[in-house]
């Protein structure tokens, strides 16, 4: 089984680790792919960045089709391009924030988000309501530190495990949401600080994707998720979608 | 990885399929258990049956406990006991419907139930709004083939792909769930015959609990679905839950 | 008239103190009984407690319905078995939180419930979705005092009036629920106390099953709430519901 | 005890019938008396004949607290004034709808309402989602028979018989709401004729009153529905209110 | 094209101001009028008010269409009489609350309504609501001044904007709603003071009915909207709706 | 004043047509530009059509800042990057589904949208609930006449008329919105034939922004909607956005 996962902006440091961690919870049998778009921004963290990631995030899945890839996984949490990836491919597709928060909804009454900046708190809130999820998600914290930051700042780790602190307390939840895909790695340290369940939707998505294509399920595609139809496109992605 | 999954009617045929359809999916190095309570109805059909089953269940978690059991699911699509499942088991647990359901809202816009008696309805639309799948139920049909005649109805097949053949057609829907245990082993001919996805709770269940417990996540237990607080019970389960 | 009363936990003394705000209320017609179960938890309080409370109220509706009772309450505010219930009983069945929210509902734009341990609140919050109360419950406040402890800390008048002031305040809300059956006979004392209408759902249940009784309306039984189908239960109630 | 019922709409014949129907269910120690205000529409069939009851039902209002008056029924199936008549009052104030919906939704998953001109639903259905009612109302359908017609029609008890039989068929309901205080008198008849229940509002807020006022309870007075404001008013009820 | 607000309070030197407000930012072809009812509350802070403010708001509709007036403002911010008076008049009609929030809308994920009494909060809640606006609003915030009050009070503008930041801050909006058509010239003012969007309903609604005129627009009349039918009215507005 | 309406797809033969309809309605004052993207798709019926489009639409807005542009039209009814716009722009912007939306929820109880493709109608709904219209979209139909066809086929007026007509009958709506900006031209025919009023959004959305403009009001920047933060974008609209 071959799952791509796209890291819709083009910064492969995160993209490396965000492989590792859906590596290290992929079946003996999968084979995971993590990527970069070949245009986009370097970090996602308004409507404006990821409406910029989505036509190469596209591309890759135009490339993975024609590279008989089976399911995919985006992985931002902002979930960027998601209907338009799902006409495309032939294969399930997932984002990350719908396989976080999925996951959290079976832990408990609520799960809490935590995420980078605060002007992201919008998009995981329209997600939430989008996925049905709403009823769970107690609440979005952000940690207020940027995303290419999340590396660099040798009190990410403290700050966010503080974060999440706050956020079970005063949402009464049951777990956490990370609400990056640059956070992948911290699920572990985070849940043993704070003793209770940390979902990291990077792991979360690959498993669901690769469940799915074990059940041979894929979009529906006898209606609105059907193939684009066949038009003259100007300046972007001409070579696809004809 | 040890999965246990209850089947909380005693019909021990019906469990058997159950666990076929979810050891036909199950990872490599994952154990499936499926069994029947020692107490309970032959079928569960109303909310009444489905009370009456919940004790039984509840004592097999308690035994899956003792034994070590890693994850568990619930395969009955009235989805009974959960919380109270959550309570007790120190590893996730997944009903069939919520699995189905969530399964399903990954496919396309909605999905249609259809289930076995139309007295059932009812449950299943209440079970879709509990996971916040409500937005996603487009529609829940009665096939009216009650559950121990899913076997011994020569046209059951028939009958219940032509349900969902009107189920697509007036919920404008993407992918169907089945809404019943008992036709687990359905999904690859209707999908066949409709070309549409068809999914099974038994199989999606036991997937999306082998990914819990691979993500080392289970219900958190910081206040609701902490364990039951030791007291008195009189006449039914009496040496378990002190 | 005959209404039953079944407090589902098996505390005797709570069942008297039950009986007796029940029959304070009831018509001079009416003859109020009050029963615990043969089986189940000594209190309820968690999720198991009320799944493992339910085989036996539903024991006490079948006797209820060869005795010839016109209509029952379930005098527990996480309404346990009460669909089951609904399909067992020719009569009207309500439950002690279905009637406290609805009441208090009449009393203004919004209601504060104020219960026993922090970790029933969940399950209020579920009942004021289901019953369309949501929109009317403010607020669900823990006491932190124990159903059995109501009755034995001498502080917990004190403790639970000051969690009624203390709801007022945040929830800017218009009366009080009291969110437990043990609570039943605290009405007027808090009620005089804060100024505020103070809801107590064993006596408001009462009367709307008297006044069901009186309009001649029963729960409708032409779909799901028809009797349970004849079919075999093993190890519980045998004897009934075939 | 007194409950004032306020028909408000100016026709006497049909503050007769709701009086009849009103006393023939209330208790033996309860004064029923029914009134029309001294100005306002013959009928109300609109929004405009709504809001021009609301007056001449306030004053009727403020009269009944002069003569000490315990609770009060507004017997119009679009409830107008109620928030208004819930300041002016000491007492408790039900609307017909009001108290129709919620006595319904005890009765099943759901129920029908059956009123009079199609132009009348949208109120219907703003009040469902007022009460919290609209989960459980399934669909709102009109008989086409205007409110003075429902006596001079002499095929009204068949149309709208046949209109319920039509609901219930349509909605899967578990019940049907008669949606007109002019139809007081016929839930016997058509309960007969269909065997499902069929509340009145009438009546059940009759009870409902009957029973607040037992519990000792009324409207929550320490904001929103606080005594209104003294203040000068031109032209209408200048004698009251200061 | 003539465009008439109805202040439904008798003050007028709100009317005044209100019409200046409309007439500053009324297009070049619009002739905006200003009027007060000749009967109703002096203001309008309860329901009670709010309903007797209505038959004289429609006596002014109904006189409007005598003149051939184009279009309606309601400029109470509890939108009184709006269905009645859509029922009446032959072109559009908004209310200041339904305005303001709609355009507030346009401005962010969320606003914060800054209104007077604390006791009108409730009546904005169920316009938010009713206008599908809920979702947007984020909070609604009473500076305590009465609505005669705001012009009286020296430090109004001051207690009003410090509402203001507190809403802005607790609510994390992205826009203020001025909740009283007596506020209508402090927006300038506010916005200056706290660099975020301030809204006015009055401004809104008749740059909005402009609109509906520009564009031909007026209430639908098929249905719940056509005209009132005609019938006896005793002792209000008898001259009219026949 | 100037309003720029951006057409997100490239044919420039629509954006001339709604170029028309805008100046049409628009203030003497108020001077109207209508452009299409120098990159995207010809037309937009999908997902993936309209994540195509958005990169040259914000190219648009882009230029439009540097031109003084005071407010933007996204003349699609997918209302494609419309957060992303309103980062961008330092006036206000509003998308034609969100301003048909809101105008036709001033003209009664509901709407019917008709709009082109099948497929799109998730989208639709999608935005209906977003826009908090959904309590108004009583039905979304399509008369599957593709976009670039509304033009060429010559029974186009007849049968969107049709699908206006089964649309109102269906639902039961006060008003008709027209789901496509191709559509822009129709509004009087229909309307005229119809009886209804029939709302298109280039129309409503220009005169909406045209107000804001006038109010003073533009998108709060306080949170979510700030400028983007300056990146490092790669082979997108590299030149803006730093």
């Amino acid at each position: 089984m071959h799952i791509k996962i796209v890291n819709p902006n083009t910064t492969r440091a995160m993209t490396d680790k965000i492989g590792d961690c859906a590596r290290s919870v992929a079946g003996p049998g999968t084979l995971v792919e993590a990527v970069s778009p070949q245009m986009g921004p370097a970090s996602i963290e308004s409507h404006y960045d990821e409406a910029l990631s989505v036509p190469g995030l596209l591309e890759e899945i135009a490339r993975g089709e024609e590279a008989g890839v089976d399911g995919y996984v985006i992985a931002c949490f902002g979930d960027p391009g998601l209907d338009a990836a799902r006409e495309l491919a032939s294969g399930p597709v997932l984002g990350i924030a719908e396989a976080a928060m999925h996951t959290a909804s079976f832990l408990g009454r609520g799960f809490s988000v935590v995420t980078t900046l605060g002007r992201t708190r919008g998009r995981a809130w329209e997600l939430a309501e989008r996925y049905g999820m709403q009823r769970f998600c107690l609440g979005v914290h952000a940690c207020e530190i940027a995303v290419l930051d999340l590396d660099r700042d040798p009190d990410a780790v403290k700050v966010i495990t503080e974060a999440c602190r706050v956020a079970l307390d005063r949402d009464g939840s049951d777990a956490i949401v990370l609400g990056c895909a640059g956070m992948a790695d911290l699920c572990a340290v985070i849940s043993a600080e704070l003793g209770v369940p940390v979902v990291d939707g990077v792991a979360a998505a690959t498993l669901m994707v690769q469940s799915l294509v074990t059940l041979g399920l894929r979009t529906g595609a006898r209606g609105e998720f059907a193939a684009p139809l066949p038009k003259k496109y100007t300046g972007l992605l001409e070579g696809f979608g004809r």
